[in-house]
């Protein structure tokens, strides 16, 4: 975990005055995953938790689903030219059942499934590769309980005080407890390692949790918590309309702009307790 | 451009209170980038000026670099089975003499050019392949000019106060004009549409103008920035490892975390005027 942050100079500007220190960043670095020995994808993303990205990674492409289909992950050694283990290239072997990955996911999943590439294919690729659906998961919280998730989010964030450049996706009980939480500079991949330790732990599907994350709530950040089994994702800041479309025709609970004591409920707001009147 | 906001109903909660409400939310919708008719990627965008996405990640991805070798942009009629354009595939034409881009793009830029996939190899990928140095650009800039880029840029967003979801990318003179803008729900295409437009407007490489963007600085963003030969990059939050150490590699001047009357700079402080002293 000692590549999770480096530092470098900078020359720091405030009202006029300036002055050189050193500044601590996040580190970014390539992660090959290979399946079989075959590259599949590139990801720039933060080291540390790597064979948890590469699991999720593979669940959100819907190639895996538990644990026992994964047969061993590995990092490649001898992957440069002098044949140093650069800890950037993982190699993931599937279980003797378990089909590869469809060779069309090296460009892009959604092309695999589409007729025309509009957002209604988008939506029905989803539909028919997750595994589990969440429209019936029981879960039912209280805004208060929702309302602090992000400082309970933030408070367990190790790196992000000392960088600013982290995102978080953390998962939570319904009484708000964490469960855990992964970060990284990509906040795709910050989701990924999240599914990709509870796929490790056999704890997919993930009922009656929350994914709670730091940034905004696009497209695949849904996907990502639907093809784990997740029924509510609540994020800090804007879902995009497709999001919202593949939330509400999956049944998904989709929360955004989680700030203080406000939110807004865009999905499945039965989910939420009713607020006592008076 | 009608799709670029749309509205959902959203149930929002406010201390204690709760109101049913319709919600303008950022259009978020799949694009396939085709090249000679041969499907090339698919990214998660918001539509509008597709045509300098597609021009935008072609200059990137180091395929192109002036005007004249893209012959052509169009939307692709007939993608769908009942032959419906959905606005959702475009196709680039290449003028004759211009390669098409190497099938190994297909899955990532960085797998092409790496012996091991470290950072390094990353760093070096970039190094062979941009067409333009930006190491001798003479832009000199005072910091209370850039100072007034983010308020600047804010301003010219048409889109953002409504929806709060949207990414933006300006270019701006040393001066602190800003020259144009783009939007994305991506903050890579964001990028992308800024230096596409450029390319076919023929203003390639970008010398003395400055990259102002909403977000983070990551490594693929000083990427673009290298490709479009601009040599200053300044971003409202922080940077990583990776985009520090390629902008120090390449002499582009990064800041990070321009807010108020503060801001790093990170490399390439040669480029800002001197703060009197006294």
């Amino acid at each position: 975990m000692g590549r999770v942050t480096a530092r470098r100079p900078v020359l720091r500007i405030r009202d006029g005055h300036q002055v050189r220190r050193p500044d601590t960043l996040t580190v970014e670095e390539p992660l090959e995953i290979r399946v079989g020995a075959r590259p599949l994808t590139v990801t720039m993303r933060t080291p540390g938790h790597d064979f948890d990205l590469a699991a999720g990674f593979l669940v959100s492409e819907g190639v895996v689903s538990e644990s026992g289909q994964i047969a061993g992950i590995r990092y490649c050694a001898g992957a440069t030219a002098d044949g140093t283990n650069t800890y950037n290239v993982v190699d993931v072997t599937l279980a003797d059942r378990v089909a590869p990955p469809d060779p069309s996911l090296e460009r892009n999943f959604y092309t695999t499934s589409s007729c025309g590439l509009c957002g209604k294919a988008s939506l029905e690729a989803v539909r028919t590769s997750a595994t589990w659906a969440v429209a019936d998961d029981p879960i039912c919280i209280s805004p208060e309980t929702l309302a602090a998730l992000p400082d309970r989010l933030r408070a367990a964030q190790r790196v992000f005080d000392s960088t600013g450049g982290l995102h978080a996706a953390g998962l939570f009980t319904a009484d708000g407890e964490l469960v855990f939480l992964r970060e990284d500079v990509g906040r795709h991949n910050a989701v990924d390692k999240v599914v990709g330790h509870a796929l490790r732990e056999s704890m997919l599907p993930l009922r009656e949790t929350i994914l709670m994350v730091s940034g905004r709530a696009s497209f695949e950040l849904v996907q990502k918590a639907l093809m784990a089994g997740i029924p509510m994702l609540a994020a800090v800041s804007a879902p995009s309309s497709l999001a919202v479309d593949l939330a509400a025709q999956n049944g998904l609970t989709l929360i955004g702009f989680l700030r203080g004591t406000s939110m807004n409920v865009y999905t499945g707001c039965e989910r939420l307790q009713p607020i006592p009147v008076g």
